[in-house]
């Protein structure tokens, strides 16, 4: 079997992987350093209680890394690590160690399950994130910036500031920060909403809209009127079979992902209008899945 | 030598490379049909003639080709029409014969002259096009519309309709066609400009402006604004090592690509912001080289 592991800030989820199924998975909490020796200790203690045989482990990690090696990740406390190194201790040398990019791994997982061989992946969480698959590989970019498309500018409407030092940045509107903020850009146009604001998330949001809250309907026809121009604008950039739409906003269903294929058609090139725009399927165990993938991936 | 054919509409370029050396190139008119026909007898003579081995034939057409099959070409009156089995005619079998779309074709050129393995090659003419190349191969996508920026639409402001059926395409603003769009549409505001409204062209402007006239600073601004603006989005959707810029509107140099370069970094995010963005070297014979390594390519 195949392990995947899918590092977070406060937990490592981890799975093994037969084929298309993932036959067992858990989290660790990973408090106090360590991380890597732990989760590989863990890893090969439960692979010899269930006796399986291991073919290769493959990582997903929230940040940069380049052939094994992560220079600075700082949520989760690491600097300098060389995960290769580190795994040498735990399996032998013919096992397969590869590691990647958590919102790559997650594309190829979507990729890989849904026999799609090029596909672009957003994320729709906190802010928006992205990332590439071509022929079943992740495709990486001179500075590991391949999808990271929550840093177009193309809200030049609001032109809010980013976390990243730009204005009008897509997650600034797109994100689920960016629809509590577009919410309470319209608060005081619509009283009578029935959005909760004191307790305001974008479930909150996309909740009321559904219900048909006229607020809200305004708040997700922009959030989403701009990721759809912004999908139709990488479609002609890179012209996958697929864009997935995965994350937490995403548990939207096809609500959003309607609205958001609506706006696509209105924006997208006729060459590329039909590329298709799918929910994510693997919801949280995308990371665990496409990271065992990575396995298979070859260079 | 590698043998390289630049298909236009009027004329094909010939060009035997040997290396990085176009050692011989050629024009060959092409009207009344049987196009390849004519040209590929031609390439057998000239070789003949200068006791030339030919390794290899690439084509660059202007359009979509897969497989060396052109479903349909109406520029050049092309339909239906198999490369490879037309080539069978004139070449032996271990001659490889490869074709692209032009855009592409320049794009690879471009890579390979300047020994950069990826790269984004945008092409400002009548339109805005471009192609893409990773590890000097290039990268076609799901509908061959990898590289097609000029229809992002990014314009919002003028939202000019666009030939494509869209408004406020990039080849709206950022083209030959866009920039004398835009100094018909201000015009009016600048009664002192020294432009020639009378022989209105991409080049007159661009002189102008050389020159410090308003009017044409200002249609300058915003033709390079959008496209700067719209290059840091192709950044972080491919992450390239470099930009190229070429085509009709490149020729004036410098002073457009500094400005360019001036709202690219003013748009791109933090990790992509140092790509460089350099005037494409090849001009007019970026076809015929950037054909002739088709050959080396592979699959």
């Amino acid at each position: 079997m195949r392990v995947g592991i899918d590092v977070g800030g406060t937990t490592v989820k981890v799975g093994f992987v037969d084929g298309k199924n993932i036959v067992y998975d858990y989290e660790i909490e990973t408090k106090g350093g360590n991380l890597f020796e732990k989760v590989f200790e863990n890893v090969c203690a439960f692979a010899k209680e269930k006796n399986i045989k291991i073919d290769g482990v493959g990582i997903g990690v929230p940040g940069h890394v380049e052939n094994n090696y992560i220079t600075k990740l700082p949520n989760v406390g690491l600097e300098n690590f060389d995960i290769a190194l580190c795994a040498k201790k735990y399996f032998s040398d013919d096992i397969v160690i590869k590691s990647s990019n958590d919102a790559n791994v997650a594309a190829l997982g979507e990729a890989v399950y849904s026999n799609i061989p090029s596909c672009f992946m957003v994320t729709l969480g906190t802010g928006v994130g992205g990332g590439m698959v071509k022929n079943y590989k992740i495709v990486e970019g001179a500075h590991y910036s391949v999808g990271e498309i929550g840093h177009m500018v193309i809200d030049l409407k609001h032109n809010y500031q980013c976390t990243c030092g730009l204005k009008g940045c897509l997650e600034t509107v797109s994100s689920a920060t960016g629809i509590t903020r577009l919410a309470y850009e319209y608060q005081k146009d619509y009283r009578k909403s029935s959005i909760d604001f004191s307790h305001l998330t974008a479930k909150e949001v996309v909740d009321n809209a559904k219900l048909g809250d006229e607020l809200a309907i305004k708040v997700l026809k922009e959030a989403t009127e701009n990721l759809g121009r912004a999908l139709a604008s990488v479609a002609v950039c890179v012209d996958p079979e697929a864009f997935f739409i995965g994350g937490g906003v995403a548990k939207a269903g096809d609500f959003l992902i309607d609205m958001i294929k609506h706006y696509y058609k209105e924006y997208a090139h006729f060459a590329v209008k039909d590329i298709m725009i799918l929910p994510a399927k693997l919801g949280n165990k995308a990371g665990i899945f496409g990271a065992s993938q990575l396995v298979e991936m070859g260079e």
